[in-house]
């Protein structure tokens, strides 16, 4: 008998935890913390696992697990398993969502009825005209270029190594030609890990490379750019604005400054943490699948590695 | 010789304004208010048109003329011609961004940003699972249902008299069956003209006919409804929001409570306009065609005729 906890976080109906546990009769289901856990479904804090004796695979909600992955912090033997690919669809359409109200400027509209003013704000961008740069051509990214193309945006990817251009995709380059790829475009989105590979990768002299009318969508992580560098931007106004999803510390300090910056669009990491009901229902046959393979031993899907560095 | 008064208003180029000039030299182009004109290409107020003495013809640069075609205004013997079709890339783009970001909640999370609020607002809709009706299938209306179908949605749409209906379009209703037609969708889109038939043709029962999660988008005109009805429908979260670009008298008071109402997103009368650069070629091309139909003696498009009422 195997003692399942299912994280509280997770959203899951009575149907859907009656699915659950449906897979098998070996495993018995808690949906409050239990530290006498073999599994845990859903996220848990870093610092309580050294309290779970008998743990043996963590099954997480999220695809980006930076604080699991540290050295030190997964107890040894124990399986870790991410919900890549659960949240593509949601993060993708928020990203796209964004791209299109801003290119209409929609926010500076909003901001202007609280002023009850009735203003016009000038040009905007016509969707069949645009060029999008999505650096990090994953699940989300190829999905979000899918939808990119469907309006007649012309789409660059950037990948960390280079790959078959995909269809949907019109120009493809690496990491290493960052500064090309996203110098003539209009909107720049990130949507890469949050590992030391990418730790303010994005510097004051990249924002630089790009023309002034760029809006960039941030829905990777926080540690793309340093604060410093994101209040450089917005406040010399090197590019047109910039969305944040992701920030260094969240959720974001009340008194940080950012919360007033006028060409800063910020949302509070809702791009994902599923807001679809589809993501649910994915994570839902995530996990089935996942213990139905375990309770068989079968390899697990998702199973992510502790890189040294 | 003609002279054609060209309206401050239209943001030509020098080059564009070559291009007009360029079409015949019995035409003498001024580009400021002169009462000595035959031809007008722009809007022009109403009360001033009885100070022209030659006029012939009016090329307007708006597809709505309502104060226009209002019987009495028009001096006898002068043509009328707008701009149908010319913004109805547009008008279809600002609604199409308008439906995508409040499917997201976009707007609510900007608030939330102006309150230093990190909180999540929920659920969202998934484009492909979306149902939209748009109420008006002219040009602005069947562009609008193309951009919804390259995403996967439902498009119903309703229009005044039964057509054969397009592919674009699931679902075709005629204006008796809208109640049926807006009964059970994410979105509806109202892009009619002002005229007395759509005058207050959307009541406090025709809003509680729409879902409570609807979101309804009025790009059409202000006197759809009245502004105690639109007040109520927010008031009472008869259906979850509504966006609204159009107004009965513009520019909206800034002492108006509308300005306030957070489940309202107001947009100034901005959706079309001449916010593309391509709208104001397409509208370069009309004006050429025109004056070239008008010298050789051919029917102008576009011709608006008065109707009695």
């Amino acid at each position: 008998m195997y003692k399942v906890q299912v994280a509280s976080h997770l959203k899951f109906t009575d149907e859907q935890k009656e699915e659950l546990e449906a897979v098998s009769d070996q495993l018995s289901f808690v949906y409050h913390k239990d530290t006498d856990a073999d599994i845990i479904l859903g996220n848990v804090r870093p610092e309580s696992l050294k309290e779970y004796k008998n743990l043996k695979w963590i099954q997480t909600a999220a695809a980006g697990i930076d604080n699991l992955i540290r050295k030190g912090i997964l107890p040894d033997g124990v399986i870790l398993t991410n919900a890549a690919d659960v949240h593509s669809r949601e993060v993708a359409e928020h990203t796209f969502a964004m791209i299109l109200s801003m290119a209409k400027k929609l926010y500076l509209y909003r901001d202007d009825q609280h002023k009850h003013l009735w203003a016009d704000e000038g040009m905007v961008k016509q969707y069949d005209e645009m060029k999008v740069c999505i650096v990090g051509l994953g699940d989300i990214g190829n999905t979000l270029a899918k939808l990119c193309k469907a309006l007649g945006m012309y789409v660059i990817g950037v990948k960390r190594r280079m790959i078959d251009k995909p269809d949907h995709v019109d120009e493809l380059y690496t990491s290493e030609d960052l500064d090309k790829a996203i110098s003539d475009v209009d909107v720049v989105v990130t949507v890469m890990p949050g590992n030391k590979e990418n730790e303010n990768l994005f510097t004051l002299e990249t924002f630089r490379k790009m023309r002034k009318d760029t809006i960039m969508i941030n829905v990777g992580r926080g540690n793309l750019y340093t604060e410093e560098t994101l209040k450089e931007v917005l406040d010399n106004k090197i590019i047109a604005a910039v969305s944040s999803d992701v920030y260094l510390k969240e959720p974001l300090d009340p008194n940080n400054e950012l919360w007033d910056k006028p060409n800063l669009v910020l949302t509070p990491h809702v791009a994902g943490g599923y807001h679809l009901y589809s993501a649910i229902e994915k994570f839902l046959d995530l996990c089935k699948e996942n213990l139905r393979r375990y309770l068989n031993g079968e390899e697990l899907i998702n199973i992510v590695t502790i890189r040294e560095e």
